[in-house]
């Protein structure tokens, strides 16, 4: 604290994302990146973009990353917002978009970032319980609020809300924005962007660091009606004119124009996460049935915290996250099979001794 | 307008970056980047970063590029702070830094984002009137603020504080902090990094856009002792944890690690400035004493805005600032010595027309 500070900065508490180990020998299950790395064609384009180039700023619109993701999508560029990530996103959607007098409302478990960004821009938020099957439950909408949001598929829970309770909670909060979080789309869920011209209170996030194995390049974006995208470009551009730099957008184009190699990836990775969540179960795991790339589980037989270090002990790491609802779990992101072979004998013999 | 946006979006007055023209046949002096390009090690450097680790999230705390930055300074780690652009840094510095019950203090004629990030994060602000010779003036400084920030050397004017004067200014508001944005301090004028241990008010901000050539890149940074630089830190990890992408900080270090290749083409742009503001005097413009990569210019035989469009048709592209001080000025960006030649001959034609 200091007489120098903004009163609000000593009121926060900041997000702290996952271990980013400088060390290269470990096993790296902790913060969901997609293990196949990115399209050879992305690689391609950014270097070709690194040139003499650089010299000049961005397009401040990426009016190229804007037309790719309309012609995939099938929606207009006025539809579309894009980002430093999506967490740049979603700061710039509480700022803009979830800040009323009401409160907003979100899951008890979820991304653990919303109320980060709810004390940054003080909105009032209340959250939601889970049911008892970690789903996220509709009757707990059901009251005034200032904006809802959620990840579906939920984090760290894996599960997905069926797109027809999607469409209930948005005919039931037509008055205000829902915010659907889709980084884990790819890998099993449907998405909602096709709903975004039937009701102009969705707001639909989504982001390449997952599916497109690009976590390195920080490119996120927001689908909705163009009156929810005009507020956040106003505030875009209240910000900083230039978010997405020359090699991200060159990176995101070149990405999102290669759809054989994304699909071959989450195929995989599909494919993985199910081969690991039997062999999970084998060992007396309750796993949650996933649609994303990661798996939420316990043990009867071991406390998490103790089984975090164990697998730290053999140099693989995941995720354990410190809420009283989900303090029995780990969160093991679905990396390549010779990856998830190795976790699979530890956890063996981890629980066996 | 609309029931969704939260309620500050339709009071903001977005900033307007300069013309990014997709069309290459024109020669571009209008947004300041640097003609000489990145240096060849930054360009190496982001291009072996274009493999399979960009599947891998960033450092979210940068410390490659903090490192070579203290080393560069000889300043610690802790009195650093990194963003995307200078923009960004900005806009945590007003958020973090700013926003007190007290208005801050800011030159009327100075980087008109200035006025932007203050209704963002609704701070109240007092402009004070550059002198005649558009010079920042200490006594409208000497009253009680929030804050005081002003770019030095001063856009657009190209005119530098001197650091005696600067020191004052510290030493009579040691309640509150200044903040120094020095995007255009490699072309002449003196830096105040040095001051950042004497001065624990003080905040320098620094951008690779221009000194570097590096405005695709998106890097910017704050220099201050390391209590102010907490608080922007606090900010930054409310708001996203990995502002920068793999490749920005790759680029950043090499270019920083490459002093040779800066200094080389920073002289080649003084030299280029004088030559130019000579051959404008001798065509009767009014040239402002400029210590950046820019000219700020009048001429008493042709109108700014006329001077713009005759340049424009012959594929020149410079900028004219809308503020009753400023409208009889152009700022035109010192560009390649092969440019400024065509700069000057479309010039003598204008005039003799």
């Amino acid at each position: 604290m200091s007489k120098y500070w903004s009163p609000i900065v000593a009121t926060l508490t900041p997000y702290v994302p996952g271990e980013q180990p400088r060390d290269n020998n470990v096993i790296k299950l902790n913060t969901n990146e997609n293990p196949y790395g990115p399209s050879p064609a992305a690689l391609a384009a950014i270097r070709a973009e690194a040139s003499d180039s650089l010299k000049l700023y961005p397009d401040p619109e990426a009016l190229a990353l804007k037309v790719s993701l309309a012609r995939y999508h099938a929606i207009d560029v006025a539809q579309i917002f894009v980002g430093n990530g999506s967490d740049e996103v979603l700061a710039h959607i509480f700022h803009g978009l979830l800040k009323h007098d009401k409160p907003i409302l979100l899951p008890d478990i979820s991304y653990s970032f919303y109320p980060v960004y709810c004390g940054l821009y003080d909105i009032t938020y209340q959250t939601v319980a889970l049911n008892e099957n970690f789903e996220v439950d509709l009757r707990g909408y059901a009251q005034d609020n200032g904006g809802i949001i959620f990840a579906n598929p939920n984090a760290p829970t894996g599960i997905a809300l069926a797109p027809k309770k999607i469409k209930a909670l948005l005919r039931q909060n037509s008055n205000s924005v829902v915010v659907i979080d889709e980084a884990y789309v790819a890998f099993g869920a449907d998405s909602m962007v096709k709903l975004i011209k039937e009701f102009p209170n969705l707001l639909v996030v989504q982001t390449l660091s997952k599916s497109h194995a690009l976590a390195g390049l920080r490119v996120g974006f927001a689908f909705g009606d163009a009156n929810l995208i005009e507020a956040l470009e106003r505030i875009k551009n209240s910000f900083n004119s230039y978010p997405l730099d020359r090699l991200a957008i060159a990176g995101a184009v070149a990405a999102i124009n290669d759809p054989e190699y994304f699909e071959s990836s989450r195929q995989k990775i599909i494919a993985t996460r199910e081969r690991l969540s039997l062999a999970m179960r084998r060992l007396g795991f309750m796993v949650l049935p996933s649609q994303t790339n990661f798996v939420f589980a316990s043990s009867p037989n071991i406390g998490a915290l103790e089984l975090v270090q164990a697998l730290r002990q053999r140099s693989i790491i995941v995720r354990h996250f410190d809420h009283p609802r989900t303090a029995d779990y780990v969160r093991i992101t679905i990396g390549t099979n010779a990856e998830i072979d190795s976790l699979i004998a530890s956890l063996e013999i981890i629980l066996n001794q």
